[in-house]
């Protein structure tokens, strides 16, 4: 206990004990404010606080005193005997400073309740979620240690504590009861720290998180300078995901549906679903916390953007949780990403994006909080995001490592990526039991079963057919005969589409050819527009050996693929947009892989144009194709 | 307790008591059939019922009587004690009359059940939700206080009182016990009341219900003649709502997904919701009894209705509920209307309209319960729907009158209602804070987000736009942002669509304009085909100040505008199935706007034929264009 | 107890006990190992297992002994007191056989635990499911009485005993208690079984099941030959149905949406949720157990399987479900199902079909379990897979047999079968009051509404129009009406299309008709085009008398229907393959129905070519156009 005495020039210090204050606070020698509870014979008894009492006896009292219950005493506590009694003197100094003596307790780490039932503990930390039932309130506590549900009752259904919102740092003092096997405190009383403790609170959890959210010390998995370029990068990703799971902020995980794109979310999913059963005992907390999900698009339109804030709003209402983080996978590093990004500005929603198709960083690093994308480091798409997510995932889960030596492979067969590392990084997956033969079949099956799941995760299936957090067996069963699916259904489609593409040598010496997807493709189909133009470009590249463009249009759009010539598409969108003023013509890319709009009625003259642009298009022998978007 | 006594010359009646009966329903004086069940030394002790019993002393008792366990007697209450014994005498007339008394139980009301817990109560009421759980039975009771759910255990999962259906009147006896913090009653005893009790169970309740049903006393917002005339009607609309709530009946709302539907929904929406808070303990009814629902025609489809019908007998077998009823909003008022409205005829599921469009009353009123329409009052189209539904909603639940002020002049806004009491709900608005610009904001910012949200509700984003129920803050924020958007991707659908109309002038010496928005705007954006049409009609409007006629067509449909040109639609309808029988030409509207739709193949002729006939349609300058439908 | 003694001249036998033995495991006379466990004046104490001890008096000791606690002995059993004491001799023979004597335990039946609440029993069983709570793991145990849920708490949301898998046959120790009125053993210890004693349990379990599983002894509906023959494989399919209900696998039912699929599955889901009821306690079992999905396909869509497979590995990964069993109706007999059935058979996903297309036997039959079709049994598609469904229901459970009079022969006028039972099938529909123009409406209705419920089951709507599991007064109410509506919209289809059918006699003498349905019917609304081109063929045939053809034709695909000419569509599409290579042409279908896709930029070329080959196909008079798919 605190010491009452003072300097002897000093005021005295009389003490006023919190209700809540137990015998614990007090000490011989020291003075205290008392209320006279009793009037007996011997003595009175008097209240120090709620919980700590004592008999004043007639000895002590002056001869002449005539006391009332409720009457207010100075009293010094001069003896503590052995069975718990407290002996107090009158003390009649009336020169004296009244503090008052808080509630002294010893706090109970939220992660340290395990065989406490039936005790009555304090616990301290921030409200992370605040959930009405049809009974009690339950309020999630968030400790360094862990987190902990709180129930307050108030009457059926009524939100107890309404003063109390998400964010706010308290101190909850409650019987630790078990409840269908999970501990919870039910609340004695619950109340906001005053700022100097809450402050001191949120420097603990701050520490504390800080320090669970470093990154796990990983080393690259192949020895690559563009990939320890990246590593910062990654590793402050990596954190604030780390941090964000700890912070029990939700996570929503936008992705490119293809290969590559899923070798990039799902060792990330992986990785954060184990972190998170390491740091939070509600085992559905994977499930609140975390959700994959495809992106149809190649940028994030505003349809999933809004419906993405829409379920967020609806889950903080409904089930307390605070607004999500989303995090960007193998897209979101376009200007075409911008209108739903700012639309996510106005709300608490951080954004962080890995991506590496070629960025316009001006117009999207003002929205997200970070990005990482090779192009800037003077890389380019052959980094491919699998091959960066792998190390991501690493890094906040390290024990997953072991399971994803395959993936970076994958990935870059699925963007054909002719990074410097592919032979390395298929020199690890053949240690880990993979041919190139395989780890093909492997990205063409994630890229047939994306396009069949449509705006499903499959969560189950995918995870089989990359074998990361599925079965090894059964991808050894799936992946040959979806490969072989996906490749008679490639023919079939090229079958159709072959005999009607259109050629032509254009003036830079270059093979163009066109094709009409809609009217010579099948629809709803599998290998979609933009991946059957990619399959007509690569045998018309292989047929010829020489620089090659290849325009699949449909009634309102055209993919656009090259191989040796130098595609600037921008400016062509923008001359387009100024010859032909009502086509509405739109769209991007990037050197060798674009994809351009405009209205149906405009179609032929906007081809038509396209096509001579491209005629003056610079040769490029270094320049190949790559992924199709 | 009833006189047991009776006229001198009457014949004595004997009262045998139900078995719940305890001695509250006995009285010194009154006689009882009774039944041994103990022979002692001193006398012979009696069951009169399950609860009550005493002692028929030897003294009273003839000399050589010979008692057995069983044997029937009447005998004559003498005394109660005050230890609360009975003191019987043997009663030995044999000409009597024997009553029936049934247990008299003192009710206790649902809604006063707090405080309770452990006591064995009588409720009486209707049962208004019978679900079963894996354990008991639940059937949720409402009396004229309130609802509390009774749960009876026959066997795991199996239906208690099986008999019992949902709308009956019953009486159970059992005991209050809190079970997650809500009261409920362990069931002891149900049955369902004989008819004339449940008829006076059911006047009390509909004495009550009638009572809590009636509206709010309120004012219009503003003055004006127009919405006084259909204050009834609205009225009478709030009256049904509010008991629809208080029966438990769930509540489906159907509105037209534009700024107006969301300016009539989201108030009435909000009030609804307060409500049922005030009216039910359960903190999830909102949730249940309430599903607010954009339509994206502009009619209720066939296959909204199929939809809707199917999730309603769902929730009734699978939880137990009533069927809906159906409040139709900004929509519902047309003859397209009907083939909906009759698939849910055969079921019991009211409908109610709130709607400003031109109705066909004589098809609709056979099926709506209650229909407020401007026009069956001689107004108009200018009364938009959020005006009305301001005024319903504040009918409903008062408090929320403050948030609304702004609403009535967003609703104009968005329709462009030319009404006189614009200026007033201008003026109304700027008082809460809301210039005209930005109101306008609001309303473009509403209908973008109607447009990418599609078939969700949005809740928490259009309470946040529309700010009802939402965050002023984020509205201040989002707004400008979203009209900015919303205006820029007009703007960018007009560069492509602009260049594409072509013009005449007809004979009426109306410009006519017609365009392709099928091949000259984007598809699948902001703004969608109608909407496209209606800006181009609006600037033409503009740029000529003559009248004007705008067509926007795409494969098999046409939407029509008009300003200054009189149409008469559904004529037209007529004419062309007449000239072009295999068109398949159907549609509608109502002077100024409309749409028609036709077989894709018969485009051409039908467009010339509808062109030639506009050009004979009358001008009346006083016309003005009104809401895109 | 086993006896204890031996033959004279073999090794005495000395008995370990299993720690979990009590006093029931011992005889007096035999000679158990013991253990010191405590060491007085007058003796030592002994424990034979955690539940016996027992003294060895100090009059039995040899004089000089020193016993420590934890010495082992050998003690002989002498006397069981009356009090339960245990008395014990010291056995000092050293040639003796310790055998281990297992915890022998009375087995209480999983479905025989009512009325045993408190106590500690033992159950046997496979584990059927796994369930991790917040709180508890809930393993479902099945044994030949039932299931039962059984609990065991390791750490909140931890899974406890994680070596137990799904399928696992297992002793279970644990006190029976009641939890939301539930029966549950919440588990003292859990272990495997051996493998001789587990087979011993398998075999019980299978015996039972193949008992239970045994189809009820049904004759057919009405008597005919066709449906005799298909009986046994009816019968096949019934056992394997209920025994997978019997084994808590889901059972996932995929039928074609039109009015034979209507009458085919409604029933079977009807008989298995009657059947689940009666063999499953949790009331909520028919929800897991079973799934009714249309299918808009005539086949088997890889995108249909794709979410199966999903949802199907989602609930084994989250509620612990097994995989389900697959059961196609009216759907599935063709090798387009191929594909799909392939990727399920990469999973333990067993494949009933049971339809009545031709069937491409070779190619599906190596996929499913069972394949009841009457083309196998050299009947046609007369036999509708409603009439055999009907059957199969009974089997199933045949108290629903009552209820399915009217079924077949709304299933036979759905598909305008020929049978020669239709009569049979009509009579017994009249005499459960059903005339024949109802039925037909009943088939309108089912058409109607499952065009409307698209991908939805509409579960209350279908049982109520075909009147089996719903009300009949609702099917009086909305069949007529529902009918009504149905012929309205053909009506107003063909006004629009039949203007533009155009008409040619070609070589073989046949009438020829061609409709362009995309651009000369209504898009969207029912009817589609395939029924859309049913009916104009209808009515060419009865307008005609004489043979017809028609093709109802869209961008890429044609609907082909006969009557009186035979065509040979598989042979038609190998000749337009080889002669247009590009235009990818694909289908199939049967004599007098099909369908073909092709690339929509090919149609001219494919529509020309099918017609001159329609030209000379074979005229038979016999053969009449059927189901529509």
């Amino acid at each position: 206990m605190t010491d009452g005495s003072s300097d002897d020039d000093a005021t005295p210090v009389v003490y006023r004990l919190a209700p809540e204050c137990t015998v614990e606070a007090t000490d011989v020698g020291e003075r205290y404010t008392a209320t006279v509870n009793g009037v007996v014979e011997y003595g009175v008894f008097v209240d120090l606080s709620a919980n700590v009492s004592g008999l004043l006896h007639e000895s002590v009292l002056p001869a002449e005193a005539d006391y009332d219950v409720g009457d207010d005493l100075v009293v010094e506590l001069t003896e503590i005997r052995e069975n718990g009694d407290l002996g107090f003197e009158l003390y009649e100094g009336d020169d004296y400073a009244i503090e008052e003596r808080m509630f002294a307790y010893d706090r109970t780490a939220a992660g340290a309740l395990a065989g406490r039932t039936g005790d009555t503990v304090h616990v301290e930390g921030e409200i992370v979620q605040i959930k009405q039932t049809g009974g009690p309130t339950v309020f999630r506590l968030r400790d360094e240690s862990g987190t902990v549900p709180c129930t307050a009752f108030e009457e059926a259904g009524v939100r107890a504590y309404p003063e109390i919102e998400i964010g706010d740092v308290v101190h909850v003092t409650g019987e630790v009861e078990e409840r269908e096997g999970a501990l919870q405190v039910e609340i004695d009383a619950l109340e906001t720290l005053d700022a100097g403790a809450a402050e001191h609170v949120r420097a603990r959890l701050d520490a504390s998180a800080a320090e669970r959210a470093t990154p796990a010390d990983v080393d690259p998995l192949v020895d690559w300078s563009a990939m320890r370029e990246l590593y910062p990068d990654l590793q402050r990703v990596a954190r604030r995901l780390r941090r964000t799971v700890l912070e029990s902020r939700p996570i929503r995980m936008r992705h490119h549906a293809d290969g590559d794109g899923m070798c990039a979310s799902v060792p990330v999913q992986l990785a954060l679903e184990r972190f998170i059963e390491r740091t939070h005992e509600d085992p559905d907390a994977k499930r609140h916390l975390l959700k994959r999900l495809p992106s149809k698009a190649p940028y994030y339109e505003m349809e999933d953007a809004t419906r993405d804030l829409n379920f967020a709003l609806e889950d903080q209402t409904r089930h307390g949780q605070k607004l999500p983080l989303l995090l960007m996978l193998d897209n979101g590093s376009t200007e075409e990403d911008t209108p739903a990004y700012e639309t996510l500005s106005h709300y608490d929603i951080p954004i962080l994006v890995v991506d590496h198709h070629h960025p316009d960083h001006d117009a999207v690093d003002p929205f997200v909080d970070e990005h990482v994308n090779p192009y800037l480091h003077g890389e380019d798409y052959r980094v491919t995001t699998g091959m960066m997510c792998v190390e991501l995932a690493r890094m906040i889960a390290p024990s997953i490592a072991d399971d994803l030596d395959h993936v970076p492979a994958v990935a870059g067969l699925s963007d054909r990526s002719k990074a410097s590392a592919m032979s390395d990084y298929l020199d690890l997956a053949r240690e880990a039991g993979y041919d190139e033969e395989f780890l093909h079949d492997v990205s063409e099956a994630l890229d047939y079963e994306a396009f069949w799941l449509r705006y499903s995760a499959g969560r189950n299936l995918i995870n089989d057919v990359l074998n990361v957090g599925g079965s090894e067996e059964r991808q050894r069963e799936l992946v040959p005969w979806l490969a072989e699916r996906a490749e008679r259904d490639v023919e079939l489609q090229l079958d159709a589409a072959l005999p009607h593409v259109e050629h032509e040598t254009v003036d830079s010496g270059a093979h163009l050819y066109r094709i009409d997807v809609e009217n010579y493709a099948h629809r709803f189909t599998y290998p979609a527009p933009g991946k059957t133009t990619g399959e007509i470009h690569d045998r018309k590249v292989e047929e010829t050996g020489e620089p090659v463009i290849t325009i699949g249009y449909g009634p309102d759009f055209a993919v656009l693929r090259s191989d040796g010539v130098r595609m600037d598409i921008p400016q062509m969108v923008t001359e387009l947009n100024e010859e032909f003023p009502g086509a509405g013509v739109s769209g991007g890319g990037h050197l060798v892989v674009g994809s351009i709009r405009f209205v149906n009625g405009m179609r032929e003259e906007v081809l038509d144009a396209l096509v001579s642009k491209m005629a003056d298009a610079e040769i490029d022998e270094e320049l190949h194709s790559t992924l199709t978007r």
